[in-house]
């Protein structure tokens, strides 16, 4: 028999998990209207690159890394010069030593994820996610056959962590590793210091991988505070996922980095594992390694780029949250990282059943496109893509506040 | 328990299949002799961007791709005008009707290979591969916990396919796919016509489904005879894998192609799961789709370059063989496609036991670097990059001559 992929999809008890189920609705929905010349705006890609120029500097060492015959084959690990400038980056930021021996460069962030489930998942091993959680990580576990094990978070407790009910799951099994998003995707929070603490003593109480996804530790705002894993986990297993796709604004580029920077048996295995990995499939783009480095090097230049973005981004968000909240409908609180604003729909109050039925309605009567919060194992929520316009923002909360006007319920049968 | 990767490294029956164990001791002797300042000539790795200049049209149309701000994410499956001059080039060169939707853009061909085995095998499933093969194949195979299943081919035989090999070991088990590489990799050898449309047969009989690597199919020198198994095997399930790699020396692109032409559940599936996939992963890097756009749709210019390439790699690949069969040592067949020359060693004339040692002891001694046999599943043999410049390659068959003379077995004790 030819098994179909979706086959591998993995569940936890009578947690049900499904991905990519109804986005072919959506997919159909889009070319129904662009059969008919309508434009759909969508806010569903978390693309900075497509709202805002990337940096000159950066531009031209791609440029000059293509002119200059670097055309070829890096080793699989990735540039050593990059490797130690991502080196430096640690060092400086989170006054963390970790040499370019700890450090690999993957095509994205969801290589390196790649890597870790095809090195310590097999069948039926469970990875433990808190929901809600980007889109992506659940996949690369389940199609290793593993199983993700989910911890569900509370809006009303601002995203923090719920130890208690992660203490729980392990009486279920012991997974092989927690991942976490810090800033998060789709939430926009940060996790406190306290949590990141307790994360760290839940990782070596239990002997579990930690691993913490901070491809968004640049962007911060409305006065936060963000706690890297690499500043309290020392000497704790763990690895520090990062890139060029959100503080750069690069995601076309697709270059990851991975830091693995203890010393144990587990992490000394994971790295050995990640190098054998990383040859496997020869080398991520090497122009783009090249531009990286440049990006890195030149330190002044992106600190002013990022200056420069970050009060856009934090009007932005802050607007689309004011406009959320003054309707009837959907709440949200304020984000204070990455570009997302992740809304919480009453449904008492719309003749609509769910964030599925949500999102495919408006697309289809509104013509905007939004993500629901199934897509991050959470559903009755909403994802908006914060980067936009402020002009676009009023004009898409309008017309979402409309739409819930129109699917407001006004008799009830009993 | 942390299980280590590599324990998913497959066997089957006393087939044992080993990879990624013995580079680390050639890696070990390079530091050394790097520490001592000592040159080392290295022939191992299949990267012509590092012997040729790519095209200047697709350099420039990268630029432009960088500077116009195309440095966001694509599509999952690609950029839809390159998969339509992909679909273009198959129409053209094979006569295949396989329109945009059945091409999928992935990160080089691993990854093609990774969405394949991600998609279809399961634990203990097999694939059907033919020895000596690329070195990447088996990981992507073992880290899904399916195990190769290998025919091994005979240089007698110019490496063309065993019918009766194959057959005899689906009484073992059926495999998921069989994978043949034409031109190949490492043996430089082209599948003839009658060895294609056996395996169409092969695949039919048995509902195997096909996939073809096809990575070199312009790289076909000496009067050789190309035949894709796109123009023969109409109406059965299969796969081609092509890409901006070796046709376009662009190999830090990370571009590969892959078609799935075919209407039939299997290739649907397939095709529905490599969608999905591709999604998952986000997308492959965006500048250097556009720039491959470019070298497709400007087809004038691309016949030149490669025109203006292929009697270098001619003339590189018969002086390699001439010069090794002179010695007494090492023998070769004249490749006809890609840039390897694959030569069986004389071991009962030396004081070496196998490849590995034959590898490790020419690096040590003359710091020159070639592939084991056995990376290849094929021990007994070394492979050659003929990308240098002839100046290069008579100093380094020079020096394999020095050494096997230095190696010669001049008495045996009984």
């Amino acid at each position: 028999m030819f098994l179909f992929l979706w086959d591998k999809m993995g569940f936890l008890s009578n947690r049900i998990f499904n991905m990519g189920d109804s986005e072919g609705e959506e997919v159909s929905i889009i070319r129904e209207l662009e059969k008919r010349n309508t434009k759909v705006t969508k806010l569903v890609m978390g693309d900075p690159s497509r709202y805002f120029e990337i940096q000159k500097n950066i531009k031209d060492a791609y440029n000059k890394a293509v002119n200059s015959g670097k055309t070829f084959y890096l080793d699989g690990p990735g540039l050593p010069e990059l490797r130690d400038e991502v080196s430096n980056r640690y060092l400086k930021l989170y006054g963390i030593e970790a040499g370019k021996d700890k450090i690999i460069i993957t095509q994205g962030v969801i290589e390196a994820l790649q890597f870790l489930n095809y090195s310590i998942i097999y069948k039926n091993d469970n990875a433990l996610l808190l929901a809600p959680f980007f889109t992506g990580y659940a996949p690369c576990v389940t199609l290793q056959e593993g199983r993700p094990l989910i911890s569900n978070l509370k809006e009303s407790d601002k995203w923090e962590i719920d130890i208690e009910d992660m203490e729980r799951l392990l009486r279920i099994s012991k997974p092989k590793y927690l991942l976490i998003t810090t800033p998060n995707n789709p939430t926009g929070s940060i996790l406190s210091k306290k949590s990141m603490e307790k994360i760290v003593e839940f990782g070596k109480n239990h002997d579990i991988f930690l691993v913490s996804d901070e491809i968004y530790d640049e962007i911060i705002y409305n006065g936060a505070k963000f706690t890297s894993l690499s500043k309290v986990a020392t000497g704790v297993p763990h690895m520090i996922l990062n890139g060029a796709s959100k503080n750069y604004m690069a995601t076309g580029f697709r270059i990851g980095f991975s830091i693995i920077p203890e010393e144990d048996k587990k992490s000394k295995e994971l790295r050995d594992s990640f190098v054998k990995l990383s040859y496997s499939r020869l080398s991520a783009n090497t122009p783009s390694q090249y531009a990286i480095l440049e990006g890195l090097r030149n330190k002044k230049s992106h600190e002013k780029f990022i200056k420069g973005i970050l009060p856009k981004i934090q009007t932005r968000s802050n607007l689309i949250t004011n406009l959320i909240n003054k309707t009837e409908y959907l709440t949200a609180i304020r984000p204070v990282g990455a570009f997302y604003v992740f809304a919480k729909i009453d449904f008492t109050k719309l003749d609509i059943k769910d964030d599925k039925e949500f999102v495919e309605k408006l697309l289809k009567e509104e013509h905007i496109q939004i993500t629901k919060g199934s897509s991050f194992g959470f559903p009755g929520y909403v994802r908006i893509v914060s980067l936009p316009e402020e002009k676009i923002i009023y004009d898409v909360i309008r017309k979402i506040d409309e739409f819930c006007n129109r699917h407001k319920i006004t008799t009830r049968t009993i």
